[in-house]
């Protein structure tokens, strides 16, 4: 190298001092130590410690990962990044959710991770977009299998985990975002190295270098979004945490300001950032706590004529009744998912008249309704030429109406102020478990879901949580 | 995902069509097609077309990368990296150099490449301060014990690598280098993919999904100068590429404009970019053709005035009869590299007095004059007492005046424009040998450390290139 100024630094003690007092000239005083304070916590924070309702976040958030890994797991995506690495993989230590290889630990978080994103259905912190669970539970699951972690142990690294990589997502969102990162790949390499690090009982010391590893190795772009790379991030995230961890433990060292620093993760990968979202309130307010579930395979914005199409589709309308179909909803529906005429599976999770189609005909839109039969289902095709949609900013993206016209003269509607699935109206347990029990449907028998639901549920009474990974394994 | 809109695009043949006219719309229209033309010259790019000297500098290439790798094979980051990955590791394919241990290519190509820059000392590409061999020699050296690749086909692929690292290093420097990144790493990747790509034969698509799945794993930040983790960074380009290489060859797609699109690296990775650095002169200008290696085990910044003192150690001069020593150099000299008082040898590196010292002394500056014991030597501690540093923008940092006042009153000294190991200066094919045996002494019996360099300079000629890994293990 031709400028390793800051070799020096590292050498001796009085360069901690140095780079602090660099830190601070430039920031305010806090943000000269986020990476030292953020390796404290995840150390320090135990299981007792988590109050109740971060606890049943995190159960849910178990349970929806599961389900949605269960789920994507015989995607072809998953066929060829087995094939491809497998070759390589070490002892098989721990089990590929859904099928039925085993892999070493550091190639099993990958591939869950993958399998995990596929269907675009898994969990969202909604202040980022982040999906916190793939890159940490992908990971941890894993580890599960190479060290005896218990249930309550590993419900305290994930919730660790998934702090970690929301709190660094809020400190940068929307910058970061915007420049171009798939903040789950990003991000998640944070959660992952945090939540690995716990459960192998890192010092502060070591903890501080495993952030600094994973700050080292962002992952993932937005251009990658309708190509497989995209589900690769969070299992890559996955991966690189759990490495990082492996190599703080031994003793590899990093920067201890690798968040913060100069030449820095921040620096690099942000315009902006807001360090205090990290460090404040740790122990005390919960990112975990916010999670949320989509009810439905597609993108959110799509999600509030979803729910009032599958209100009417209850309420007993009959498709055959209906003579016009017309949504009132925010512009960024249409700029979003205005296809009007889905070829395909992919395709489809793009129109909101094929939304708007399949929750009328089947009051469902899980990852069933978007196959590329469903698609091209003529039944389908034929309500959603009855969709017409209109525009106004006097809606949020979050509100809309849909209003149904029928044969006989009937107007029916409803109206959405906030979707199924979103914050202030979450998923019920009772609806994650049948989203569990369709993705897993033809891949596990129904016993077996219900056991791996039922272990979920019940996670932090395991003596073993790795027995999770073996009981979703097909 | 929340805003899946690429989604979309990725669906059909449309698709591409939206996506270049896109990028078009935005950049000139050779940009529109960065990853694509790239990926057509790899695929294409025979042995046989590459100039004479481009080949004469990758053997010298490759002869130093086996040099320096076997030479940092011992060092305590390398057993902890091996303590941290070897319990993962899968089939034990491919050799550690300078050791006895044998992993999956993965993980040795991960290890060799960290091994490569422990000492600094490793190929240096002057534009951009990339160290072209790491993230590739690392790579395809493993890759090539899984499967036979003559030594041509590996001269081949090791070029293409070069250019592709080098040339996108090109496009976004120094942008993105005062991001934070380190480029070796965040460039590397790419060289790694290509490389590694080439010799599996992927095809024009399989290639661009190379490289889009590389771009999506982007190593290294500067602020980890100092740290164990720097080293890191190229291996895990190696790894990285290695990776994307063999994923792209199953199918796992990635987006087609990776570089150069919307939300693609370049976006996210740099400030600014010229992507005819990238796609004008392939196959006719070569940067692989512009490697240096260094002569002395420190950063550049030094090299003028280690150049100096040691031809007038060379020249005859006695150290006891040396009363001062007054060094002109550019302010950068004293800015990155002014530590009157090292305390060990990593400090020793970033002290002009010791890095002149030693050259008086002992007439060189490779690693083990920058060893702990050699720097808190008195008798080099004594001669650095005697130094004094002056400075002007008057000399580049290219340059320097070294002036020596003996005892008996004589007045010696060596003006330097161009140090040796610079562009314009090369190390000879004698010297690059010297540091080979230098460096692998202790770990090679010198019979086998000539023969290895036998095998890098009839590269060509060789069969199977991975005996080479073999031959270079301890």
């Amino acid at each position: 190298m031709l400028l390793d100024r800051r070799a020096v630094m590292a050498a001796g003690a009085a360069a901690t001092t140095v780079q602090a007092a660099q830190a601070q000239s430039a920031t305010p005083p806090l943000t000269s130590s986020v990476t030292r304070i953020l390796a404290d916590y995840i150390t320090g924070a135990r299981y007792q410690d988590l109050p109740a309702n971060v606890r049943r976040e995190g159960r849910r958030t178990l349970l929806n990962y599961v389900g949605v890994a269960v789920g994507g797991s015989r995607h072809e995506t998953v066929d060829r990044a087995l094939k491809a690495l497998a070759p390589f993989a070490g002892s098989p230590e721990a089990n590929v959710l859904g099928r039925g290889e085993r892999l070493d630990i550091l190639n099993a978080a990958l591939v869950n991770g993958i399998s995990s994103h596929l269907f675009d259905y898994d969990d969202t912190h909604l202040k980022t977009i982040i999906h916190p669970a793939g890159p940490v539970v992908s990971a941890i699951l894993a580890l599960a299998q190479h060290q005896p972690v218990s249930g309550a142990d590993f419900l305290n690294a994930m919730v660790l985990g998934i702090e970690t990589e929301c709190r660094i997502g809020n400190a940068v969102y929307p910058s970061h975002y915007e420049m171009g990162w798939h903040i789950t790949g990003s991000c998640g390499v944070f959660g992952s190295a945090a939540a690995c690090g716990r459960l192998l009982r890192l010092t502060p010391q070591q903890m501080m270098w495993a952030l600094g590893i994973a700050a080292s190795q962002p992952v993932g772009l937005k251009v990658q979004f309708g190509s497989m790379t995209k589900s690769f991030h969070p299992g890559r995230a996955a991966q690189n945490g759990l490495t990082a961890a492996l190599l703080a433990q031994q003793g590899l060292t990093a920067d201890h300001a690798a968040l913060e620093g100069k030449d820095g993760w921040a620096q690099a990968l942000s315009r902006q950032v807001r360090w205090e979202e990290v460090t404040q309130g740790l122990g005390t307010r919960y990112e975990a706590a916010l999670n949320t579930y989509k009810p439905f395979a597609c993108g959110i914005v799509t999600h509030p004529a979803i729910d009032a199409a599958i209100q009417l589709h209850d309420a007993g309308l009959e498709p055959d009744q209906i003579a016009a179909i017309t949504l009132y909803a925010n512009p960024l529906v249409l700029s979003l998912t205005g296809k009007t005429d889905p070829a395909n599976g992919l395709e489809g999770k793009f129109s909101i008249y094929h939304c708007i189609a399949v929750g009328l005909l089947f009051g469902a839109a899980g990852e069933r309704q978007f196959q590329d039969a469903v698609v091209r289902d003529p039944a389908v095709v034929a309500l959603r030429k009855l969709v017409t949609v209109r525009t106004g900013t006097i809606l949020t993206p979050e509100q809309c109406d849909l209003g149904v016209q029928t044969k006989d003269g009937r107007i029916l509607s409803r109206h959405i102020d906030k979707a199924i699935g979103s914050l202030e109206k979450p998923m019920s347990d009772a609806a994650l478990e049948k989203k569990f029990l369709d993705l897993s449907e033809g891949i596990l028998p129904e016993t077996k879901a219900r056991a791996v639901m039922d272990t979920c549920r019940k996670i932090e009474l395991q003596p073993d949580a790795g027995a999770l990974a073996r009981m979703a394994a097909a």
